[in-house]
């Protein structure tokens, strides 16, 4: 019997670490075949390029795609869509996947499942039915409602991509592959390198120890991109105030950015002889090594949410970009606020690392997912369940 | 108090028909300023410009874009679809609307519902909520996902989209314009011009008298686009056989609609000597009437399923194009078989004229439609209801 | 030795017959490996697809690419040449060439010489250097300001690319590839087929026989696309008024190119028992043994005055199309009009055969082509000789 | 009489200061009206928007249009130039100029030329016919093929221009712009303003005094844009020898220029303690002032070839950048090498200030490039001249 052809896209660097997992156990997977394409800012050397990453652990790129249109704002973000559905459209007429699969909900990933569903190509989900409260939203569930195989991370999510009228028999509950690497981590959490003499990165040259440290990951919001420095000055001025060794990691591509860049740019030329490092990028499970480690996360990553409820560590969690998730009892949420945010960080560290939780899965995603891409009936045709 | 700019996107003929008398109320409307864009397949000569109905219609065009990349298959429908997206971009970007209105499912409309959520401009979406079964499906419920206030057509409709997770308040069931004019048309329904004379067209000089003729419009289906020729030659060797004065209309822009026209064009090559005359495109008024004094609508045209409801027509509706839509009495579903075909138009011409159906409005949609769009609270922040 | 990697990009029907021989050369060369792309109209049914020809030929593509933005206005034109560049772009960086080869000067095949001397590839054009006098000639000129190897088809030509700064170490005068064709035809120009049954086509059932009947070819002229309908009509109007057999091509696909076909059909409609018959491609060289056994060309294609030297076959060019490209004896021109090309088809048919011209070839530009490209030194740093 | 539109299309930061004085000159010409559109780089934060210098000197934008493909690579290069057609010619057709005008050789410039011939709208090209030895010499010669109107700066380039076979009435010799600002500067040379205070950059806090001071502009070379970083280590390592206050300026966006960034990046992180600052870009006089009053400028800038001949300002020009431009006695030409750079700086400062030249322009080319414009007969048929 022929294998399966399961094209991957992948346009971002968080979506590297989101589905590492998977792509391992497809490309282990005896009746599978990984076709594999990096698109979009996941290629682009300004938002730590995960080529190298990708290289480094062993998987082969079939195709790489530029689509990202410079400009950071609205309208750029909306061509860079238009471009990558144009593109993909090719490579996809080119490679002939059995099937597509896309991640999570970044506002580029619906050229994905364009591209695949225009081509009659069957398109699976990852991390579909999740509640957040902000554009990725309407990105999110409107790949659901083009899709025809649904991945999800927890229960609760697949009853809600059930609810918008998806068949039950298209659904899985995969847990999310990230906790795959949360796991490994977990049984061994040493923090078994130097941060700075492996990523280099810029800023003051602080001293990492276990338990001694704070990360900041904070995204501008789409939605309100013009109040992006603001939002991260409170949490820079906070830093600045809680004044103990920090690793800082910049933000990604999305419209906004820009002003966020540029606000810590500004802080940095400002502040020289502080405790922050700054940081592009890292391999995922350093990256959650460094976390496991740490006291608190601050920002508004969504690895505060999941992995971190895997591994206990505590967050304070900001503003309303992760707004409706289901979270466990690692998370505090903050406004966009210097004195909140100080005050929430100060309790978090009183408080200590948190017990374990599996909400967001029990680290066999990724084998999981390629079971089942390995089994499921693909098919294009479907039909609102009401 | 600045009135609304109202930007509503046409991107096909039958678009048109079906929104004129919303952008006509649109444009009386004390409270809104109308912006319309027609783009894609309304543009092109072959497929039928609907641009000088538009201006007979006294409406003005604010903007012409061309999108539709060559080639009738499934890439160049993607392909389109993006330009569509980047050429949408610039012009919303120009236009500055405060509401985008996209009309239906046809594959390229979601280059709009992009568009306008991606640079946050809330969307409005004409007739969410139906379900038919095929490829359209995915591309209507997503736009659903997309959008921020719902004009649909039917309470059933309406109950699916809240279903999806919509907020109820941002539902409005306003009926189908399209029935606005069938209303129109109903009042009135004498057949006051010569088809041939005002429309020119090709083929036979039939004679066109009320009660004694047929009509044929039929799209190929984009998922079995290979079979469109299979399709269409079982109507036509029917029509051939039932020998009576035939009014057939040429199909959309498709992947398949290659099949199909090269199909119609066999066919005239081959049967010089019959009854059946070809029409591209037709005022939509002018249409109605057409199919108000004919024996059968014969095809898989949702204007069989939708205006000819409120008609009265008698329906020979053909295949799974209009699978799960809300029908009235009139509609007789038959496969793409020469024989079943047939027997469907002889038992509908026996049958005569059905009792008018208000299940796709009363025939104020039109009004409905501007209504809503002056006094809906316009935001861009939804939630999943669930 | 490895194998250069010659790609060949052809992007309509004509260009196909005029560097078929040099494809076959490439093919069979020792030292060469053809990467051939087809793309633009060369792909669309409506302008007659080349791919059946190419494969009925033995020739593998390599690449199909759709980047024609349909419209036929020049917005679309323009485009469609961006697209292409885009396109053309991600075939080079996949196929690697070593060189690429760009064929004459229709408007979207600057999208090849951009794509390739901005990805740094050498690049080769053939049919440099020509005189036309229209929108193709500063196509044509800026080409040659972009190439790096220049394979014109007369001295002439050799010459005038070299006053423009060319090195004349990278000019090579190898004849036109199409009168290859033109030199087997006149080898043996038996008409060994029959025209109708083989190529089907609409429109009258007329006998052809050697030397008794007429050919139009007739292409709008871009810089007046809003004639292109008059200036066909007198064409038309002087073919039913000679009233002899004549064989009528469609138009390729150029801004006008709907006036022209529009036009078409309409005297089509109009004319129903003439003597004309309608087809829409031929292959090459039964399109040569056509005209070696015509009485007279019609129209403004470059055949006439290329092909037509080689074969002696008596030529009324119209217009100013070919304004300014060198000519032999068989050529009488004559404006858009319909008395002064009846009164020229009359004097030529009077006249009869030409003696051969090799003005454009001596027959064995494919084989000198393939061995330019084999040793040719291939680098991309060129500069203005003055 | 209905006044002329001229719409001028700026690409790039230095585009904007060598056609500052036409556009004003445009903008005051009582038969002209001023049509800006802005894009690619020139709208980009990061190679240093020209909008706000634009604003400040009181001209209006009529468009802005993003075009840049994110890659810094080949096909970046490559598509970018695409989307560009793409994205003018909707621009044009929406503002119908008169006449479109084009700027130098940058890559993304033949966008503009093939918008504006395609669409058939005479074309102006400013600073054709120069001679500099790489890829944009290929680009500047094919636009001059495209162009209707050559407004040139030297006779030696009118020479050339009319050597490629363009009609010598076509050719204005009007000397270049940017001198019209170093005229203005020359007149009145004071170091009037703090640069560091007024421009902000990052690294040293360096004294810049006049005489005092050097200054770095240095650009990858497309062609060879693997080395980019080489070739700039070889200046910041002299640099960092020469010991001297010194003023670096970003190079623009380029295939390449993410090494030249980089190495420049990594310099600085090393070197925290020099003397050198570091400055994104600045308003075109006030760039010419601190020239004026350097004691040498290092790099491969056509400012070293041009403003400074006028200014008499000592250059250290590297490379074959500027390969073959007519220049002045001020510029020694050095190869891309540490001790070479050493040598010719420390020559260069010896010798002091030169004598002003005219070879680019006496100080009027803004209002003799307007003067042309208005006069000049606009016409989109031409010929080659032989």
């Amino acid at each position: 019997m022929r294998k399966r052809n399961v094209c991957v896209v992948i346009t971002a660097r968080p979506s590297y670490s989101r589905v590492k997992t998977a792509l391992l156990a497809i490309r282990e997977h005896p009746d599978l075949n990984l076709q594999l394409v990096v698109a979009a800012s996941a290629l682009l050397d300004r938002y730590g390029s995960v080529v190298k990453y990708i290289e480094e652990d062993g998987l082969e790129i079939t195709r790489k795609i530029y689509t990202v249109l410079e400009g950071e704002n609205l309208i750029s973000m909306a061509k860079t869509t238009g471009i990558g559905i144009s593109e993909l459209a090719s490579v996809f007429d080119d490679l002939k996947p059995d099937v597509v699969v896309t991640i999570a909900d970044r506002y580029e990933t619906i050229s994905t499942a364009i591209a695949a569903s225009y081509m009659n190509i069957p398109l699976a989900h990852i991390q579909g039915g999740e509640v957040t409260g902000n554009i990725d939203e309407k990105v999110r569930h409107a790949i659901t409602k083009l899709s025809d195989i649904h991945l999800v991370t927890t229960p609760m999510a697949a009853e809600r991509v059930i609810k918008m009228g998806e068949n039950p028999d298209s659904v899985y509950v995969t847990g999310c592959p990230s906790i795959d690497l949360a796991a490994e981590v977990k049984a061994n959490p040493v923090l078994d390198f130097d941060p700075i003499k492996k990523y280099g990165g810029v800023g003051a040259d602080i001293i990492i120890e276990p338990g001694k440290y704070l990360v900041v990951m904070q995204h501008p919001v789409t939605t309100s991109h013009e109040h992006a420095q603001e939002e991260i000055n409170a949490t820079l001025n906070a830093i600045l105030e809680l004044d103990m060794p920090t690793m800082l990691f910049w933000p990604n591509v999305d419209a906004g950015s820009d002003g966020t860049s540029r606000a810590i740019r500004i802080f940095r030329e400002r502040n020289r002889s502080n405790k922050v490092h700054f940081f592009k990028n890292m391999k995922g499970t350093d990256f959650l090594r460094i976390l496991s480690n740490s006291l608190c996360l601050i920002g508004n990553s969504s690895v505060g949410i999941r992995e971190c409820s895997y591994l206990g560590v505590p967050v304070v969690n900001l503003g309303n970009r992760q707004n409706r998730r289901d979270r466990g009892a690692n998370v505090l949420d903050v406004p966009y606020d210097k004195d909140a945010i100080i005050a929430a960080v100060r309790q978090q560290m009183g408080q200590g690392q948190f017990k374990s939780s599996f909400l967001y899965g029990d680290g066999n995603a990724g084998k999981c997912i390629a079971d089942v891409l390995a089994v499921a009936k693909l098919g294009i045709e479907k039909v609102l369940m009401y």
